[in-house]
């Protein structure tokens, strides 16, 4: 476990570079935009979004030179969902990783604008920042499937299931399909992002590295649900029993304690089994295999 | 006159068709979120930078099928701005267009998803839409100048500026910038993505565009403010007298009706001017000339 947070420190300092940068050089970088911004970006949180975009684009051989873009951009979508989700018309949440939401410090409107320039921002980088081994019809496609996995058809697709499930029961195949959408999508993009950006070897190790993604995004929320319920909120940053308080469907409301960890467990099994395949093609598999163990052992 | 209307009504036809065609192709295409996208970005509106984009690319030659896309996207960007902008926290207006706006009848948090949704939309399209002569880095061009104009560095900086404009005076200068981020940017994007379309002859263009751009973004901001004192609710399908209530800087305040009315023709001038140097170089300007008189004689 020390090796993966030293791996998982290293990624994290890397992004936010990435993304310090990308703010800094916008112009009025010191209004309040985009301050909240900046504090929706890089106020915490565990980078598993980026981790998984250099993991696997370092796995496939790029160096990280051309996987800054990728993890910032898809960082930066993961920013501006949760200022958008915290705001009091959705979950109407006063803390995050720790610390006031975005509308807490600054105001509903500029949290509101701060999101919507966040999702602008990731764009923006996709489509500009240099990835140098990168070739132009894998970058278009790289944008293609961020758009994809974060819009109506994905992520905001996975919010609008979420609003419509609240206060009233859903059973296992209706959860699993609004956070297949709400989290699932884009867990799965930062992985298919990094695979586009190596081009060829990428493309053909899709079908493995998306069994990997759908297992590990998904084991990510069932954990999510977990701690919602055992965690602590000095440990996990957020309001301890919120979802019970939203009166949430979760994976312990419908398995148990019991029955959601043994949920997790499978689906650990199904991922590292797809990295075994890979292992086999002599790919190093070494960072995607600690990732998923993080994933169902983490307290926070 | 009523040639322009002629063809407005056949370019607003022809955008609606795509932003149709588009949003009916998205999963859970009849849930409340998907029609509030629906209800924000094909309830009526002039329709103003579709317009633009087609009547600039048919200048420069190409086909529509080629500007179908970048029409729907700007207006896509466009509908998720006025959603956002009509919520309780940023202007909190009940009717656009003469209908309820967005939150008024789906509720906040569709109104904040569906705008959120739109705005992926646009990307997706720019991304994945057939442009059957368009190249593939003019493409990538396109969806960074619309990122450019959209987001921190364009529109969402004119919102957060006009934010910290209100309730206080501002000067000439300072609501001039106000303008050319919040709605210039926009209008300007419109013809840029059109001419980036268009490739090399479209980029040759580009300086007289953008002069033309500039000058008629901002009459068509400074004909708002006029008729925000001077129109009718019924006729404008917006509140008459918000900019008023809301105590918000606008031209008719700082240089009175007349001198408001003055500037606009100024404008108007400079825009023709810009499209008389397209005319010597034989471009059929006639339908952005229309434009331009639309512009600072409408009354909606």
């Amino acid at each position: 476990m020390s090796s993966f947070i030293e791996l998982q420190t290293q990624h994290r300092h890397r992004v936010d570079r990435a993304i310090e940068g990308y703010i800094s050089s916008l112009p009025f970088n010191q209004s309040a935009m985009v301050e909240a911004m900046r504090h929706g970006a890089l106020l915490g949180g565990k980078r598993l979004r980026p981790f998984l975009v250099y993991a696997t684009g370092e796995m496939l051989g790029l160096s990280p030179d051309n996987l800054d873009a990728p993890a910032a951009a898809i960082e930066c979508i993961h920013a501006y969902s949760l200022i958008h989700d915290d705001l009091p018309a959705m979950d109407d949440d006063d803390l995050r990783r720790g610390q006031p939401t975005c509308h807490i410090k600054f105001g509903e409107a500029h949290a509101i604008l701060a999101g919507d320039a966040l999702q602008t921002l990731a764009f923006s980088i996709l489509c500009d920042a240099p990835m140098p081994d990168v070739q132009i019809a894998d970058r278009l496609a790289m944008i293609g499937e961020l758009a994809h996995a974060s819009g109506a058809a994905g992520m905001c697709a996975g919010q609008a299931l979420d609003l419509e499930a609240e206060k009233r029961k859903v059973n296992l195949q209706e959860l699993e399909r609004i956070h297949r959408h709400k989290t699932g999508a884009l867990i799965r993009a930062a992985i298919r992002l990094a695979a586009l950006a190596a081009g060829e070897p990428g493309k053909a190790a899709l079908p493995l590295l998306d069994r990997y993604a759908n297992a590990i995004g998904l084991a990510f929320q069932v954990q999510d649900d977990i701690l919602d319920v055992v965690g602590t909120t000095e440990k996990t940053g957020k309001r301890q029993g919120s979802d019970l308080q939203h009166e949430k469907s979760t994976y312990p409301a419908l398995l148990g304690i019991a029955g959601a960890q043994t949920k997790a467990l499978d689906l650990y099994r199904e991922a590292m089994d797809s990295l075994s395949e890979l292992a086999a093609q002599s790919y190093n598999t070494a960072a995607l295999e600690a990732l998923a163990g993080f994933i169902i052992e983490r307290d926070n």
